[in-house]
């Protein structure tokens, strides 16, 4: 199966798109969780990544059975070093032992062979056994060429793993480079177009390719042109909760069956419990905020996007 | 100091701006160093990172009397999951400890805190104890817009680190993105334009700045173009040598005094015991190829750049 095929089997098989984003830093993470990885001993580093990954294994716990996919923020776990960077590797094993798609975030971009070495240490598609770093698809940076993404391509097409090119992010200051027009035609658009064709070039009788790409929900407006411009291309829709964007805002992301887009949620999520409506004063029920705030993000997607035709599907 | 006082401190020292790029790769690793490696035993993963970090710990001691700085390519690392990172964090601390310049070649790039995490990890400036990953500079990606720049030029800033942008890359695709005009100016040329002013706004009262830019050696007209774009600005110039670059290729890329650029070989140098004018039949003797490769690498730049007017000054 491909990467796109698992995604979509994942995404009806929960009846939501719903992506959780494991984006663990320390200042926000429970009190009682902080004390007992600190009681741990070690360096500041270690107690970090421990810290770190029972957070984060806690979450899958909570979240395994409701959403298809989690995406870990690589960064997170590099600035505890190497210590950091095991926790990340056990973290996407913990997560795919549950059954959940992995999407590691680290925005990775080189030429040649060196892009080739990424991809093989993120790249492990269907065989959680074949790289470093067991994702099922990883975030890429378009900004060297075509060509630095090729290596990332062939090692998704030969392991049955994914990619998400950055083509239009949620910053603030995303048009910068990405809006620059040339001939009439944004930055954005000339790598959506690019990324359209190699998943039509590469799956060219299937639905979607499993080269997806990047929107943010912070620009709507995009986001349906977008979906338009690449019909054959997976979206990952970061933006939504924290950052600004509303269910109603990735609506366009979605195509007639609910399918096509993925809806990030990282802060939203996993610190509710400090938070907004589902805050708790005493931390160590920090769970059930995480549990809350995911049953409500499923629930918000599920009434003002096409995602809510899923739902009749799962539990048909 | 700051990261381009610092720099340029060592390239007067050692009188050549040649970098030396850590890239190693098992197959081209000398026989006897991977015989070594796997009769320590261990996963495959185990027995690489060993493997690498040997190589450049011995590349490291060939080296470090007679180039200012080394840049180690995180992808390799990586691609031997946490066992190829804690190398990589040692390797990183063995070339501090001899006096050189480290830049890390991770090419990040992020929004917001995650950009903080990134930078936290890799930018330790002056204090190498600051830093999991303690590297002097490290290579960055814009894409996703000069906001997401902010938070590495900050750390920068604040630990005498320093960045390289990625401008004009030196792969054979670069153009693709990089070259779109936009009123008639191409997105690399805004990108350099963005760079620069950054510097100038930061460093009022200097020469150079600390955020520098990458300009491959493949495209030299363009190099002679972008250091007159960016007289503020330290390039990193790769391409040269294996990637078919010439000593004249990367002449445009500095400053009358032989100062504001640093030109990378990786494969040219760390491998020439396997081919070129010093490749040995013995494997044994790997490190003298690498010595006679560096120093006939200083010697190409000496003679064909204004880098010469440095080794005058070495000398003198």
């Amino acid at each position: 199966m491909t990467f796109a095929d698992r995604l979509h089997a994942a995404i009806r098989a929960k009846g939501t798109p719903a992506l959780v984003g494991l984006d663990p830093r320390w200042e926000q993470l429970p009190a009682p969780l902080k004390a007992k990885a600190e009681a741990g001993g070690g360096s500041c580093y270690e107690i970090q990544a421990r810290a770190f990954e029972e957070f984060c294994l806690r979450i899958i716990d909570v979240v395994a059975d409701l959403v298809p996919a989690v995406k870990p923020q690589s960064a997170f776990f590099e600035d505890s070093g190497p210590a950091g960077v095991a926790a990340l590797q056990r973290v996407i094993q913990a997560a795919r032992d549950k059954g959940l798609i992995v999407i590691c975030d680290a925005k990775r971009g080189d030429i040649g062979s060196t892009a080739e070495a990424y991809a093989r240490a993120y790249l492990a598609g269907e065989d959680p056994s074949s790289a470093p770093f067991a994702a099922d698809a990883l975030t890429v940076n378009p900004y060297m060429g075509a060509d630095t993404l090729q290596p990332f391509i062939d090692r998704a097409a030969a392991c049955g793993g994914g990619l998400y090119v950055l083509v239009r992010t949620s910053n603030p200051g995303s048009g910068e480079f990405q809006n620059r027009l040339t001939e009439g035609q944004s930055l954005y658009q000339r790598v959506a177009e690019v990324v359209e064709k190699l998943n039509v070039d590469s799956h060219p009788a299937r639905g979607y390719g499993s080269i997806g790409a990047v929107v943010g929900a912070t620009y709507p407006e995009e986001l349906g042109e977008l979906r338009a411009l690449m019909p054959h291309t997976p979206l990952l829709i970061p933006g939504y909760g924290s950052q600004g964007g509303t269910s109603a805002d990735t609506s366009a992301g979605f195509d007639q069956a609910g399918l096509g887009a993925i809806v990030n949620s990282s802060r939203g999520i996993i610190f509710a419990h400090r938070k907004g409506p589902f805050a708790v004063a005493d931390e160590s029920h920090w769970e059930s905020s995480v549990e809350a705030a995911t049953r409500a993000m499923i629930d918000d997607l599920a009434q003002h996007t096409p995602a809510g035709r899923l739902q009749n599907c799962s539990q048909a």
